[in-house]
């Protein structure tokens, strides 16, 4: 239960207001308030109240992906040579992670996509991620999965300096989840599991209906999504997205 | 109000079932209906109630539109030569409508786009549709625009068969939207200039949070939304979305 008031709404304008503007059970506008959003054309959503008791806004920095590439030792090996290490070029914002000077070519069945960046350190399973806009270009259709989760996912092949590595699977397109600390988490009140919705607040107002929080001290608060969900969104790394709504997992209120 | 049984949720697996699942106020769920949406986990989404009455689920049919060019019929000739003709290749959804076998090369600043299809017939002022996607390819970055809607926007070259047309403004990303002819629209409790919620129910559950409807006798029942819309709701040409919230005209409730 809040009380929403013109001068609130117009200090949300700097980081941008969602449309519509989620409000709970309880919350009250001013009059001025409800004029300031009507002007806009900008429509009210009643979502359920977040557990934690009142609406405070909370915003989460948006991590956009492209299409990458993560690599099991042996196949960086195979792409660069006997004893090759891959070279970083700069950090990412999960602590430790690189992006790789190196990268390498995807070949399809239709197509193939060069300059396809190397994320590092290296990992136990190579593992290849690609928009669904990549998949038509390659001509391949990898399902939405998340990180790790590769039973079942197709191939691709890699073309590296000295060596072409063909993956009989490790193909997706990421799934969408929200990074946070353990300290972030405990925060925002998010727990590991949650599913949360968030509102992309620019020019199109689009809610991600379904977004998996991860919690692990080696991760830093970030919404990761991919370039497809990011132009559909019109957001950029940096933006923030908000959160309209938590689920516990798996259980129904 | 109503009530949500398991048979009826079996029922919508078919068309794919919204998750979360929306709900209304006093919609009551069976326990078994409970049940078969946590074995899934799907959450409930609590939204406000449909005006209309009944929480009736109501679907739309997707139409994705790639990049395309709407022409003048001068620069039809700039392009094709004096006299030409468009020749229609195949019918578009909407009545009349039809894309053409000619297409054009778009070139921006940075890079080009080849094959882009021109939708007949001729208009009287020549619009460019693309993508955020494109526009990084371009390295042009237009406004999302309501189709006509073209004031402030930037230009583009077009490069025809025997010429080339120099665009100062007409480059827009398309707004999502609605079409619907007065029956489709008066069936659905629909009126031009409604905003309304609709949810993917794919892979990748997404909210639309603010699709205008246009109804006219010349439309189709059809939601209208670019590649990177489609790619990031995961859904084709033919797919349906779901109605999830209606908002009248400017009006808070």
């Amino acid at each position: 239960m809040a009380l929403i008031t013109e001068t609130y709404l117009r200090a949300q304008l700097i980081k941008g207001l969602a449309n519509p503007f989620p409000v709970t059970e309880g919350d009250k506008l001013t009059p001025a308030a409800a004029d300031f959003l009507k002007e806009r054309g900008i429509p009210l959503l009643r979502v359920a109240p977040v557990p934690s008791g009142p609406s405070s806004m909370q915003f989460i920095p948006v991590g956009v992906s492209n299409r990458h590439v993560h690599l099991a030792p042996d196949h960086i090996e195979a792409l660069f040579g006997k004893g090759y290490k891959l070279t970083p070029l700069r950090e990412l914002s999960q602590k430790g992670q690189f992006a790789a000077r190196e990268t390498v070519t995807l070949k399809g069945p239709h197509g193939s996509l060069s300059n396809v960046r190397i994320l590092g350190p290296s990992r136990g399973v190579t593992q290849v991620e690609i928009s669904r806009t990549d998949g038509f270009e390659l001509g391949v259709h990898p399902p939405i999965r998340l990180s790790g989760d590769l039973a079942g996912t197709p191939g691709i092949t890699l073309v590296g300096t000295v060596g072409t590595v063909v993956l009989s699977q490790g193909l997706i397109i990421a799934k969408n989840h929200v990074h946070a600390s353990p300290d972030e988490a405990q925060s925002m009140r998010l727990n590991h599991g949650d599913h949360i919705l968030l509102q992309a607040m620019g020019e199109r107002p689009l809610i991600f209906a379904d977004v998996i929080v991860r919690v692990s001290p080696k991760y830093s608060l970030d919404f990761h999504i991919d370039r497809d969900e990011a132009n559909a969104a019109h957001v950029s790394t940096g933006d923030t997205v908000q959160i309209i709504h938590k689920n516990a997992e798996g259980r129904l209120r």
